[in-house]
């Protein structure tokens, strides 16, 4: 189904509280986001399922969380200072500055004039002065990735765990860009979150290895239920790669404006710990490197059957965790028409990402009999770990099911007289079908583990099933 | 028991993969530190033990998650540009740049000099350039604390709940300071992370919120395996009291470096939502706040009785992660003497806080019918959801025990011959008492879930236990 525009999303969005403009009241901070209560634990449990299926579940991948400050003989290696820049020009006339892609026929959007400087290169990182000397000479970046702290602490992680290629680092966390013109939402922003693996192996094996996880990356996308048919893979032509990179595939997105990347898997060579090692020149690198005499520590593994020192090669699956959001969040998205004349908007996410997993709703407010009960089996429920279980006293059963539907709660459970009077069984309510069902109080767990294992077979099982 | 000198935890960190110095190759980056594969999973549950029990358990709190890139107008009306400062002292002599608390009788720590400038008070904010002009007219600032985009998204969170007083907005997340001197670790850090609650109360119930909130905290740094002997009260004094503070509570934690704030609870009055409130002359503020022009949103509650709008007051639980994954380590630190006349290193974390619950270990390395056995044992367990489980294919058990010790897996499971070939049970080794037993491997998942019960009740519980 997905959402007709980005509009319906952007308004479910602030008004069910998933995301807000940041310093709005203010003005807001053009390309900056808040999530909301809602959106923090979307936002949550996307993270959390990405980590499950990269750390917990495999054996092959560990998994760090770096600094967002950044030194800057860290980007300069990697190339960032010199690459990472958007062409820029200036008007003459009226002193605006725009995007080179973005000028027209060669006159200023704003003005009309032809009066315009040859492009010159825009860094797209955000640096700020550290200590208490702002003169220059101290200064680090916000990370533009979070890829760099993975190669530069590729020696801490074999020394802590005795790994071997293959094997994997993940990271999840923020990244920055001075995009010059954010736009789409949360699609294009300059504060946003990144879920990076760096996947090492020997050379030769490289290509193998991409395709797996090419293959791999697109069945998870899948199992957090976005539709293959709105999912295709673009691969980058030969001539647009970067010079280190040997090939890269972007996951792409039918985004409500336009097919865009959601994640981008990157057969990256030798090239980022070739940059990032000391003694480059004894490790025949593969990759053209810039020359590295700063860096003390060796970036590479020792074979010792052949007796030398080699540069692991990188397969680098890299996933934007807010466009993820968006697309879940699209995916869900649908309007549906009732058999009464009347619709009703439904996000109907996965159950392993649903924010709220069950709401705990008493038939009448302030019911002293019946909110006790809802909430002792609230706090029950609470206490399986399967994540928010909310308690909502507000008295309207069909409102309260209209507005879990729109934030995707998949399960309501009333709580009504015959729960406390008669048999200790309540209704729940299916988000989906909308259909209700009277099931006894104690089978409710087993219920929502199951609904949950179903949704996700890594997220948990219930009892009888997991077979321990 | 507790490390005895902060050395001791730092060689562990470091050793274990616990925490690296950022950007280290390049010679580091003062007062940054990066978390790394088990230092990632022990900061994780901790940030997810306070998330259950603020926002999970109770039914009286939102959560959020803002950018760290932020408005100067939101860091202009809550104070921070006017007051969040260092004095500051050069050395006219050497040019070098002092705090002023740290220079002793009057002269230079560096060169001995007492031509010294007067103090001049030293912003401790980090700001960095937004968009493509660099001239100053755009910037923003790297958000000093989590607190403030709680306040600024006060009525954004009312309208999307529904919420009214008392209630609270509970924030993680990271922030940036530019301390003068870091030191001690990750005790006092540049980039560090918050765990800050804002619970928004009606004037004249603030001083009864606040004993609350003490003793709330106090009992969950307790619940995470601080010993209560180690924790202490401090009442600011009045006459130290923020103009805006009616009374501040920290919570002080015996650190390997001294007795120092591990988090602090304050009751801020009305000050945060009456500075960053629109019309502040219509409402009755109690705080003197600055005059706010700018705001575009009433940050207030309507009270239908009285027929008025009034300003919440906040009472404010702000704790420190990188201080609480100090303190948790510290704790857990001991070096024990063995019977056999050696020693052994065990850090006695809290299972719902240990980096990897299980470690599932094959008795032979590379054995074809153990490890298969293990790997499957391994997977089942990592299904239930209730954090990592490790796959270790070492070979030798008495090192791997040695090496579980030190990172705090509570529990090693090991896989041999009578697994496979007898009756599928397993040897569970205990960390903290090395007893060691012979279960069924259909008992192991009840195992570890009563395990992770009696760690922390709110995390789960088993399935006979859970009463649903």
């Amino acid at each position: 189904m997905t959402a007709e525009s980005m509009d319906e999303l952007v308004a479910l969005a602030k008004r069910r509280g998933f995301l807000y403009q940041a310093s709005e009241l203010y003005g807001g901070l053009q390309g900056i986001y808040d999530y909301g209560p809602l959106g923090v634990e979307l936002k949550n449990n996307l993270k959390a399922a990405w980590w499950r299926s990269m750390v917990y579940e495999r054996d092959d991948v560990e998994g760090l969380d770096c600094s967002i400050l950044t030194n800057p003989k860290v980007l300069r290696y990697s190339g960032h200072e010199d690459t990472f820049t958007d062409p820029l020009q200036d008007c003459r006339a009226c002193k605006s500055r725009w995007r080179a892609d973005h000028i027209e026929d060669g006159r200023c959007p704003n003005c009309g004039s032809d009066d315009l400087t040859e492009p010159r290169p825009f860094n797209l990182m955000f640096r700020t002065a550290v200590g208490p000397i702002d003169d220059g000479s101290s200064f680090a970046y916000l990370r533009p990735e979070t890829a760099q702290s993975i190669f530069t602490n590729f020696r801490n992680v074999l020394d802590s765990t005795s790994r071997k290629p293959p094997f994997g680092i993940a990271q999840i966390g923020k990244a920055f860009r001075n995009e010059i013109t954010p736009r789409n939402f949360i699609f294009r922003v300059r504060e946003f979150e990144q879920m990076e693996l760096e996947f090492f192996v020997e050379a030769g094996t490289d290509e193998e290895w991409h395709e797996r996880w090419v293959q791999e990356r697109m069945a998870w996308w899948t199992q957090q239920g976005v539709s293959p048919a709105h999912l295709s893979l673009y691969h980058h032509p030969a001539e647009d790669l970067s010079h280190y990179s040997k090939a890269t595939v972007d996951i792409m997105y039918r985004f409500p404006h336009g097919v865009e990347e959601l994640e981008g898997i990157a057969n990256r060579s030798d090239f980022d710990l070739g940059s990032h090692t000391r003694n480059q020149d004894d490790l025949d690198i593969h990759a053209k490197v810039m020359p590295n005499p700063d860096s003390s520590v060796r970036l590479a593994v020792h074979d010792q059957q052949a007796k030398r020192w080699s540069v692991p090669w990188v397969i680098e699956p890299s996933a934007g965790v807010d466009r993820g959001v968006l697309a879940v969040l699209n995916e869900g998205y649908r309007v549906e028409q009732l058999d009464n004349g009347g619709q009703r908007t439904v996000l109907a996410l996965k159950a392993h990402l649903a924010p709220i997993k069950a709401a705990v709703i008493p038939l009448k407010r302030n019911h002293e009999g019946l909110v006790a009960r809802a909430r002792a089996i609230k706090a029950e429920l609470q206490r399986l770990g399967l994540g928010r279980i909310l308690f909502e006293n507000t008295g309207n059963i069909g409102k309260a099911y209209r507005r879990h539907d729109e934030v995707g709660t998949p399960m309501c459970i009333t709580i009504d007289f015959r729960t406390i009077e008669e048999d200790d069984t309540v209704t729940i309510r299916d988000r989906d079908s909308m259909a209700q069902e009277r099931v006894s109080v104690a089978e409710l767990g087993d219920r929502l583990r199951g609904m949950l294992a179903a949704s996700d077979s890594a997220s948990t099982m219930t009892a009888a099933d997991d077979g321990a």
